[in-house]
Parts: C-alpha cells; sequence; structure tokens
C-alpha cells in the first residue's frame, strides 16, 4: 500500500501539496503541479486511510447523491462519474437516493444525511424553491446544487454547479432556424424547473430574434402520467409527436428538453407516418451515448458532464475540508452535436 | 408523524404483525394480510425510526449495492428499483459502488461497508469466481448476489437471485430458429460471467437441436475498449455487426449479450447497408425500456426486474433480522417481447 510520501517524492512535490490535492485545496496550484500530483496518485494506486481522516474530521467518509431517477440514463451517467471521482480521488463512498424532484423526499434525505453524520451532499433537483436545500445548509450541511444556477438576489450558501441552460434552448433553437425552419415546438413535460424554464426563454428567444412568433414558435408542455417510470420521458414524446403530426400547420422543427424526450419524439413522428428529418427535423438535450444508436442518429446538445461532475466532487471535499470557503456558481457551456436527425427544411 | 400503532389499527392486524412486515418476516403472512399492512404504511406515509433501530439492532440502516456501472441503463433500473424498495418499505438508504465486474473493487467495497457498520449488501457481477464474496460473508455480511446461481457442489452462505440465463439463451436462439433462421450468431464480450456463460449455453442448445453445427451457430467473443464506458457494449456490438456483415456466409439472425450489444448491432448493420429485418434479424436480453424506441423497435427478452429486485430487498432484510434464515437460490423465468427487428428468413 503507498503512502502519501510515495505520492509526493514520485511527484517531486511535498507531502502538504498532495494534501492539498486530496482535499480538492487546488484553487491556487498551478495546473501543471495538480496533473503531476494526480498522476502520481493514479499510477501508485494511492488511497488515503479514510478512517484515519473519519477520526480526524469527525465526519463519515460518504457523500449524498441526489437524483431524479437513477434509470434515467443521463443521471446514471452523471452518478457514475461522481461516484469514480469521490472514490477513486478521495475514498469516499456514495449514499444515494431517488428523490424524483419532490421536496418532502429532498427533505427526508438531508435528514437520513444528517443522521448517518454525512456532511457533503449534491442534489440534482433544479426546482425553483430551493429554500429546503438552503436550510439543510444551514443545519451544516456542505451542498452543491446541480441543474440550476443561484436564484438571482439572494445570498446562497450552496453551491451552484450548471450548464448555461438559455443557451442549450437558444443553441437548439439556432440550429433548426439556421437549416430553414420556420415553424418550431419545444416539447417539455409539465412542471416548471429551473432548467427547463431557461431551456424556454433560449429557444423562444432565438426564434423571436429570427422573426418567429405566435404558432411559429409553440411551447408544448404535457403533463406525464406519472414521475416515476424510466419511460416516462419517452412516451410524453411520443404521444406529443402524433399530436404535433396532426396539425394543420405542423411545426417542422423540434427540440425535445431532453434526449429521452427526443427519442420519443422521433419514435412518435414515425408511428404518424413522418420522416425523420425528411419531413421533420428532431433535436435533444444532453447528448447522451445512445443517441448515436438512434435511427437515424439524434442531433443533441452536449453537456459537459465529466467536467461538471469533476467540479461538483471537488466543492464538496474542498468545503468539507475549510468551511470558510464562500460558495459559489459555476455555468459551463453547451455544444451542439450534429447528426442525422436534422436537415434542411423541404417546406421553407 | 404516524407511530406503528396507527398503520396496525389502520390495517386491523396487530403491531407485532406490522413490525414483521417492516422487518421482511413475511414468509408465512397471507398475501391479503401482507397487501393490507403495505396500503396502511403507504396511506399514513409511516416511516419506521430508523434511528431507533439502529440502536437496537446495532447495525445502520444501510444497504450497500454494488453495480457494474450505474451508466448501463439496466442497472440503473435495477437500482432504482432496489433503492425505491428499501427506502420506502424499510426506511434503508443504499450506498452505491460502481466496481465494474472487478474483483479487487468488490473486495474494497465490503472493507468500506463494513467500517461504515453496514451489514446488508446487494451484489450485482457474475463473476465466476465468487470467493470473495463468500469471504465477506464469513466476515458478517448479509450478502445477496444478482445475476448468477450458486456455484454448483458448493455450500454458500450467500443468497443468490437471478434469472435463468440458460433460458434467456434459448428463448432468443428459438425465436430465431422459429422464423425460419438457418445461420446464428451470439455476440459478447470476452471474459465469461456465469451468466453469460449460461446464455451462450442455452443458444447453443436451441441452435443443436434445430440441428444446426459449426459456423451455423456461431458464438462471437470481442474485447471491449476498455471496461468502463457507458457506450462500451453497443460499441462493441457495432464493430461486431460490420464484421458480420462482410462475411461470405453471413448470419441473418443474431442475438446481443443484452440490449446495449443489441442496439449497437443493429446501428453496425445498417452502417454495413444492410436492413434490420428484412436482411438480417437481431434481438436483444433485458428489454430495457429505450428497446421501443430502436428504429425497428426491437425484439427482446424481458428479465422480471421489479420482482427480483423485491426479493433482493426482502431477502437481505430479513436476514438481518433474523442471522438463523438459511440462504437460498431463486430462480426467475424470462419471456420473449416480439417486435419489429426480427421476422422470417428470407434466405430460408
Amino acid at each position: 500500500m503507498s503512502k502519501i510520501s510515495d505520492v509526493a517524492s514520485l511527484a517531486g512535490v511535498s507531502t502538504s501539496t498532495v494534501s492539498n490535492v486530496l482535499n480538492g485545496r487546488v484553487d491556487r496550484m498551478a495546473r501543471e503541479t495538480l496533473a503531476r500530483v494526480e498522476a502520481a496518485i493514479a499510477q501508485l494506486k494511492y488511497r488515503p486511510n479514510t478512517t484515519a481522516r473519519h477520526l480526524k474530521t469527525g465526519h463519515t467518509p460518504l457523500i449524498g447523491l441526489l437524483v431524479p431517477s437513477m434509470a434515467n440514463p443521463m443521471y446514471g451517467f452523471i452518478a457514475r462519474e461522481i461516484e469514480a471521482l469521490a472514490q477513486e480521488r478521495y475514498g469516499f463512498r456514495i449514499m444515494i437516493g431517488n428523490t424524483y424532484r419532490d421536496k418532502d423526499k429532498e427533505a427526508r434525505f438531508f435528514d437520513d444525511l444528517l443522521s448517518h453524520g454525512v456532511r457533503g451532499v449534491i442534489i440534482i433537483s433544479s426546482l425553483i424553491d430551493e429554500q429546503h436545500v438552503e436550510a439543510a445548509a444551514q443545519r451544516g450541511l456542505v451542498v452543491v446544487s446541480y441543474d440550476r444556477g443561484a436564484t438571482p438576489g439572494l445570498t446562497s450558501i450552496v453551491d451552484h454547479v450548471s450548464v448555461d441552460s438559455f443557451e442549450t434552448g437558444r443553441l437548439a433553437a439556432q440550429h433548426l432556424i439556421d437549416h430553414g425552419h420556420r415553424r418550431l415546438a419545444f416539447v417539455t413535460p409539465a412542471g416548471r424547473t429551473m432548467s427547463r424554464n431557461e431551456k424556454i426563454a433560449g429557444f423562444m428567444a432565438a426564434a423571436q430574434a429570427a422573426g418567429l412568433h405566435g404558432d411559429a414558435a409553440m411551447v408544448v408542455e404535457a403533463t406525464p402520467e406519472n414521475d416515476y417510470g424510466d419511460s416516462v420521458m419517452s412516451e410524453l414524446g411520443r404521444a406529443q409527436a402524433v399530436r404535433l403530426a396532426a396539425l394543420p400547420q405542423r411545426p417542422t422543427g423540434i427540440v425535445g428538453v431532453n434526449d429521452l424526450t427526443a427519442f420519443g419524439l422521433m419514435a412518435g413522428f414515425r408511428d404518424a407516418g413522418l420522416s425523420v428529418p425528411d419531413d421533420v427535423s428532431v433535436l435533444g438535450i444532453d447528448n447522451v451515448f445512445l443517441s448515436t444508436l438512434m435511427h437515424p442518429a439524434m442531433t443533441s446538445v452536449r453537456l459537459p458532464v465529466p467536467e461538471m461532475a469533476q467540479v461538483m466532487v471537488e466543492r464538496v471535499m474542498s468545503r468539507l475540508a475549510d468551511t470558510s470557503i464562500a460558495t459559489q456558481e459555476f455555468i459551463f457551456q453547451p455544444t451542439l452535436v450534429t447528426r442525422d436527425s436534422t436537415a434542411a427544411c423541404r417546406l421553407a
């Protein structure tokens, strides 16, 4: 078993530098130093002694992770990244819960974390009202909130890590506009979350800048059958595609609020006898790996998941190590990945 | 906050009956009584006091869950079911880890569970050598092993819950044979697990019973690029489809070892200019909800995941409550779900 001094000598740094990396105190560290320490940790398969750390810090080497549902491949992907980083880099394990964006379930999870002696938590939720999350932070949890920014005008004691959701919606709509589409729709489950609101705002901003108003830029909100099923998003997309296909002036360019909804949209347009992309262009947001397996392969807006997961884990670890660190907001930029489900509008 | 006596009076049973349900002692309970108690628990949103339970039993209300990778939608689905049952029915939380079917990672997870005071664990792995799992049970963990049966001839102190994997392979091959296919292939990553071996045995048994020998019933084993990526299974299927399509006597009916591999196979045959199912029939095993979103919708062998998850959680809870309960093997039966990716062989 390697010791911290082995890592330090391999990397050519002091043991306190290694300790800083292990505890996430890397803000003022040269990139090159950080990379060398990380390489040494990986090469030696160094693993901090969590029991010793636990005794020293008085808290359990566990991070809580709340996800809407592990059955959604996007959250499975994020959870896998978070778990791997927490475990391999810090020796922390993950206590996970499906909380279905339900405020009560989220609050109960916070209670349980505190009663288990867990001090750090990452919550994926994006509910508009985040008071229960701030309250958990006031009770002593180090909280990172994913998929929404801080509430404007309020001082937050929670870190926020998210993609620029306005930009995801704008990129998606602009891509369709650039391909000559003049009748657009954005399909989402009803129940506004912060990120959904921002995606819609970005979509509408691009549409209006292109002179598309009224029914030329529709927001289609549908109530899902339930919030629990793994297939709820795709079923919603599928049903809405059939409905949109029957409209006298049907839209020709459709954005799904996420990839699962867009997978459903593609299947629903096929059900209705329309061809993607010949009759209708469809794209999603998230760029889960399954997008490449669709037929046609689906255009999507990529979120930088590994990069965001790394910041989330590092923020939890560094603030657990030093509670005086101020909370911050981290906003990542999305990128468009063009595939075969979007094409020039034939009706233009 | 409801009390156990409230649940008992609403259900019209004694508090000890409610306690039996909460602790998984339901083997000899009338189904109707169990249903009534569960309905009362749900209606009153009754939640056992986990701290009191912890003090009484001396162990933490956490279950460990080892999965190959949360990024695989099948394991996300199983994990979601297990977490929901453990939490809603027993007030237990889940400590989760991605262990990539790596024996060392699995063993380290067991160590960490013990050091956290966790006593119950569900492991999804199917490695042929399970000695490290038996060793964990000897150290005091209550272990349920998923996706493989007990090792024949060995006495196990671990519960085994699995689907009849031989039957999944047999059902898949027989479906192709029934549609006139006389050249079959089974595509799998190299690295034999218990369940892969059994699927292959079932596939070969059906083929041989139909008089298909040699190249008429191929097992294609490919080495994945890595074991960590979410897309590794589908990429492997995709590459093998291109290879199979180029064979002079190419197979016309292909079974993927799981749905992700089969999704890749379908995409790969398209890449090679073949049509599914006109030129080649493809089916998978698992029946994840994404199968219905493929184009064409994919035939798959269904595993009864919710039913298996329930038995796994109940076994952990009942054996935590009464360590004298003997371990068992539970084998569930798969069913074929026919969709549009398989059809009568045109070359027959």
